[in-house]
């Protein structure tokens, strides 16, 4: 039977212990919370609470390092094992310089809205991305890691350290600080938060996360952040001279080349529309002609009226299946558009 | 019968249109483009199609102007008529000083991916907050169109011109700034691309809309977005700053404020996590879990494993209704969270 050690047992951690038991692994675990440790081993995301960090990652096959940036860093400089070693922290370039040991390091690109180990899920990484850094180990060893996080459902993406940095900054780091200057900015304004429509609830939904290891992150990344940042601010800049100068056309250009660029990170899919009546029932008839339709559905949204009177279901669909859609939703009698 | 006039059928002035067919009005209609006056009748959106905006105007109850803003302000300056009239405009304060009738400025925040007639449904309003400015107008004019909307599944707000550009600044123009600035951070880099994940998507989404209008509206609005944008940079370079030197309580504070007022911005829902083998059916089975348990669903998303391997559906209800949905669920096999 393999096994692991999980140093750090918050929402991340546990949730490794949670898929690893799931695929037949044994777990021993260790973190400085002894609590965070009896609620991991509760949920049964490990097997034994381990004396130390050394203790866990003696005489095991991987470790994986989940808790905070800081204390990653100093079990690794620490860690005396023949095992393989990976972190899950979301920044990458301080772990190159770290250590006497195997490592890969990692980065699932998976969260939730509450933190801890009694929030943690084996389905945590299912459709997630997770980043590998070789930082020079062995080819062997990052395959062995991809397949691993490929089985917990993750979809492993191997960069380096300092590439995932640079673009983690652009993708994550950044939009995290815009969400929050974004809510400061609509503030305690009540007729505000009244009209904030689904774009806005879309672009600060991230910052109603909890993220306790997150200005920790941020500051170890502030280079790269405060390049994409000053990159970001340009463009600003640069769109609100256009529209204080009525240059219409000029700014229809740049709009439609962020159109065409954002619709091409989607993955091509048909958007079909069902009109829901206010009455039980509406959505399992959906899921019946979903049945029928043997169609494969990439995402859901429901819009309801707040006060009633129905709502409309968005299904997307791949591109092509949009017609068997609409004919099973039609014998169930539903108007879609 | 009562009777509407709409002037520009496109996106939004068809979906009034069918809207108000549904509600068994009268509908007469002009718009510039002949072809698109076409689509809007085909569609069945409109009764008639008349020779100019005045002509459609005369003998009419309501006046909907729904072309972009610069055609919307001459049509409103030339317009002679006993009837209400109102527009659907994204900026107010430019039609403050306009016309010489009866006006109620109208902005219906619900929009679509794609632009024109062919993309109308008379359900494009459920849900969506339509904003009415009286702009010095009778009380009754403003009760009427507030019941009007709302009949076509809108919830209508009553604020002022200036106070409605101002916050559609901080909650619309500058975060479709955002989007667009964002979308060319990333740019054509292949590898953020397949990195970016949910809270990227979600941040960006709203540039990967058609809005051929929005250009003339943000040049309009420029002394509103200039003010928001700069708040929203100073705000910005605030957290930057922190990050740079190492504050890493001070950068918790900032988040935590922000996290708290966000989801002071969301519904109070709870949130099951159902788990999806990848297998037929699924979705139907969680459709009859949904009817069994009669409870209210606000929202759906689903997030898929994008080489199969079934995935995770989150299920947002009413607070206190989760442990009935998780029963159901429970009855129909699903392990949920």
């Amino acid at each position: 039977m393999p096994s692991a050690a999980v140093i750090g047992t918050g929402l991340i951690g546990a949730s490794i212990g949670l898929a690893l038991k799931s695929l037949g692994w044994s777990v021993q675990a260790w973190d400085p919370d002894r609590s965070a440790l009896d609620v991991a081993r509760g949920k049964g995301a490990i097997d034994e609470a381990a004396e130390s960090a050394a203790s866990a990652a003696t005489d095991t096959d991987v470790v994986f390092l989940a808790g905070p940036l800081h204390a990653n860093l100093d079990t690794l400089a620490d860690l005396a094992t023949p095992a393989l070693v990976t972190d899950t922290t979301s920044v990458k370039a301080p772990f190159e310089a770290v250590g006497n040991v195997r490592f890969v390091g990692g980065h699932p690109m998976a969260g939730r809205e509450h933190a801890g180990p009694s929030a943690a899920s084996p389905a945590l990484f299912r459709g997630a991305t997770w980043v590998l850094c070789p930082n020079g180990a062995d080819r062997s060893d990052v395959d062995y890691l991809a397949e691993l996080v490929g089985a917990m459902g993750a979809n492993p993406v191997v960069m380096s350290a300092a590439r995932h940095d640079h673009v983690v900054a652009a993708i994550s780091h950044v939009p995290h600080l815009i969400a929050n200057a974004l809510v400061n900015l609509v503030g305690n304004d009540p007729e505000a938060s009244e009209l904030v429509s689904g774009s806005f609830r879309d672009l600060t939904r991230v910052a109603a996360a909890e993220s306790a290891w997150w200005p920790e992150v941020m500051a170890s990344n502030s280079d790269a952040v405060d390049a994409a940042l000053q990159k970001l601010i340009d463009e600003l800049r640069s769109l609100q001279r256009m529209a204080d100068a009525n240059d219409l056309d000029g700014l229809e250009a740049r709009l439609t080349n962020a159109r065409d660029r954002r619709r091409a990170m989607a993955p091509p899919v048909s958007r079909v529309r069902v009109i829901l009546q206010d009455r039980p029932g509406e959505i399992a008839l959906v899921g019946h002609a979903l049945e029928a339709s043997k169609v494969d559905v990439r995402d859901l949204q429901l819009r309801h009226a707040p006060h009633g009177g129905g709502g409309v279901l968005t299904l997307s669909v791949r591109d092509g299946e949009e017609e068997a859609l609409r004919a099973a939703l039609a014998v169930e009698g539903f108007e879609t558009e």
